[in-house]
């Protein structure tokens, strides 16, 4: 580990490669031998057992239940909504068999020609029209409506550059899908989940994001409107975190989905669908982490304390390994989540890089000193900062501390975010600071589709959002020099 | 709702058709546009999250984590374990295109034949492949082991006829796939994982099960062992409801897994796999309830009590509502988990055929009669007794009665299950117990393959398990007259 530790490359040196071995070596994650497609890890997926456990505690609040749809969609339904199937089509798995046989030639097995599928299956890339075609038979009346479903779920998409967490073939996700009586009741649902992602976003994760509207051309396939969350990572890229679509009538009415209203007349239903997937992950790994390793927000921490011996022989080890587990104890009964590491294979020194690594919020460490004086060394990993503190009231320092860090991380991040958001008024500057400094360009554009395609195509910026709290101002498109009525963000993204 | 009660088919009449009924008309699940593939609805999904939550802290208390591993698996990994493909081969979903188009002749989307994958992908049946390549990388040392890992996933076995919940096409389950450095401690762990299995069984599922041994024929596809819980359901047939296999080195050989052992020599890997999938579901809804609907033990249901109000006009329905919600808040102060029903536009006869239907333990109905009196009505499902108690006192004994009522209904279905045992020693006997009688046959086997097999074509019957604590005794086999050493279970299955 030490080594390994010692082979990890720097971010300033290649960001990108900093950040894939921060995954592996972290033990987050690895790629499988399906291409595209990753192994979770158990301690990476620990981390994302929590965020599941967070957020689904928080669509229950919300009046959500969550349900579970078919994994396969068959491909007629992809045709019936005309965008969507423009969107999702082109990087979709197949089914077409459903059975192989032994190699008549006796090389392993074949796919058998006899089970072809009378009618193709996608596996799901998102499951708006599977959960449409079912909500058909759901809905009748007013009555029946708000349905707040919400499914966690494995989705499909064949990505041909692929990336741990933020960009994988099959990923880990949920996904809302909601069905209401009003055009208005629908919008506020779509508003209410986005600020929950946000709320999860900065209490949990300690990250900052920006809530807006996408683009049209950047929106949510079949979507009217697209809200998203978008966060910043250390490189100065964008990475948009969740996304939350008001869908109108268009599912419904691809479906045929239908409801009598309270005057008694036929309406078709309002949609919304909103999700987070395994991505969160990596907006995490790329927005805390440093040199050292991880630097986990103490609320997602699946390890929040370790307490490590530092000993000589056999006998001291075991008078240390009693004492912190004593220590441990008064941790655990505050609700810490704690680990003693008592391995004698390893030596300390190897033990602090491997947490260090993995992220672990606060280390405690004790030698024979500390037990004769009554202190412990204790280790943020946050600001790398150590201090010798006395055991007594520890729990409570420690438990404080938590707090502390997730308060540090979140502010030591926003700082970051907010440095990097870069008004500009003239083409001139917006390459200038694209090129430069990254991070988000505050901009004026002229609000048409061939603008934003030729800034993209110039620049690789994309229009990340329309903040929701923008203020209405005149200028001119940095592009195009037509007039614009407010300033949107550009950021190169992942 | 008080229609569609009346429409459930009557256990007796149609034993497949009462459950069938049952899982729709409680809202439990329902079958997709997909074949074979179900819609886990809001109730039944809450049920199959009380039994994951449940399953998962036990899982994590015997030393287990949590990892996910890819949904698609390369063909040619399912040929290197002979028996494992003989098992699995033809049923199994083939992914073999990535991408559609646009129709050339202008009908929707048609896969683009461009777009075909070199190795077909197969969507995983179960995942001791995927799984045993990857551990691969994990070990190399006696000290990388044990690995205990669990998996929550779906999982698609291409299967011709089914039916909710007991066999479909794509199921959700846990897969436990473990890596040891001894035959003992992975037989341990098999076994261990068997009795965990069990414990949930008859601790919160009220369900009785008999623990023993598959007989070879019926071993897991690449098993050295599989062991089973057996549980019987109300028209006499048994349904297997979880199984643990001991896989010898079977895994580690077909993927070359090898590991230097405390000696300093190279040995194969030593592994075990065990699951429960929503199957359980089945189980749970077979084996407890009636002609009025749903029974559910307490622990597991996600509506432990439900109260209605009886009232006339809108100011009596206030005050009783009102009444209603404080009782509910002395209930839910005891960790139960409550619902007050307060729509105006069903009325209450309504509602109790609903909330029977639904399985909720209690049901408490409150009248202007009850408020002048300080009593309140108090249904259990389990018994459909009711009695009119006093208020006083209420939560402590509502809670006392979860508690009881689990008790019961675990008691009743082992008396039933118990009565449902017979032990016969001739063939005649055994045809006619299974034709008049049904449940477990306690019979004398010679123990090979062919009498199994000859068995099962003449009675559809098969050995469901040898079981744990079977005592030795000499016999003559029923179908064969050859000697046998000891008992085993016969019956017919879900």
């Amino acid at each position: 580990m030490a080594k390994e530790l010692k082979e990890l490359t720097k971010s300033e040196e290649n960001y990108s490669q900093w950040y894939n071995d921060l995954v592996v070596k972290a033990g987050l994650a690895e790629n499988s031998a399906v291409r595209g497609c990753m192994v979770i890890k158990p301690y990476g997926y620990a981390i994302w057992e929590k965020m599941h456990e967070i957020l689904d505690r928080m669509f229950k609040q919300t009046g959500h239940q969550n349900a579970y749809f078919p994994l396969f969609i068959p491909k007629s339904f992809f045709s019936k909504e005309a965008h969507h199937v423009e969107g999702f089509a082109k990087e979709c798995a197949v089914v077409t068999h459903y059975r192989l046989k032994n190699d008549p030639e006796g090389k392993g097995v074949v796919v058998d020609p006899d089970a072809r599928l009378e009618e193709e299956l996608i596996v799901r890339p998102t499951s708006e029209t599977i959960i449409w075609n079912t909500y058909k038979n759901w809905i009748q009346s007013y009555r029946d409506l708000p349905i707040l479903c919400n499914q966690w779920a494995n989705v499909v998409r064949w990505e041909m550059r692929t990336r741990l967490f933020l960009r994988t073939a099959e990923f880990l996700w949920q996904e809302g899908h909601t069905a209401h009586a009003t055009r208005e009741e629908a919008i506020a649902e779509a508003t209410k989940m986005i600020n929950v992602y946000k709320d999860f976003a900065e209490k949990y994760m300690a990250l900052p994001v920006i809530v807006g509207h996408k683009s049209p051309n950047e929106r949510f396939a079949g979507a009217e409107d697209t809200l998203t969350i978008e966060a910043l990572m250390q490189d100065g890229k964008a990475l948009q975190s969740g996304t939350s679509h008001f869908l109108g009538q268009n599912f419904a009415k691809a479906f045929d989905v239908q409801f009598t209203n309270k005057e008694g007349k036929l309406d078709y239903v309002w949609a919304t669908s909103w999700g987070v997937s395994t991505r969160l992950m990596g907006a995490l790994i790329m927005a805390h982490s440093d040199n050292n390793g991880l630097v986990l927000p103490p609320a997602l921490a699946p390890i929040q304390v370790v307490l490590v011996p530092i000993y000589k022989g056999e006998e001291q080890m075991r008078t240390i390994v009693a004492k912190l587990r004593e220590v441990a104890a008064t941790l655990e009964a505050r609700g810490l989540s704690v680990k003693v590491d008592d391995r004698d294979n390893v030596r300390s020194g190897f033990k602090f890089a491997e947490y260090e690594l993995k992220g672990v919020p606060v280390r405690l460490a004790l030698g024979p000193r500390d037990l004769e004086n009554g202190t412990i060394e204790l280790m943020r990993r946050d600001t790398l900062e150590k201090e010798t503190v006395s055991q007594e009231g520890l729990a409570e320092r420690v438990e404080n501390l938590m707090q502390e860090i997730q308060g540090n991380i979140f502010n030591k991040t926003k700082k970051f975010r907010d440095s990097m958001i870069t008004r500009v008024d003239t083409w001139e500057e917006f390459v200038n600071v694209l090129d430069t400094k990254g991070g988000f360009i505050s901009a004026h554009w002229d609000g048409t589709v061939e603008t934003e395609v030729a800034i993209k195509e110039a620049t690789k910026a994309t229009i990340r959002c329309i903040p929701l709290d923008v203020v209405d101002e005149e200028g001119v498109c940095i592009y195009s020099g037509k007039p614009s009525h407010r300033r949107v963000l550009f950021a190169r993204s992942y």
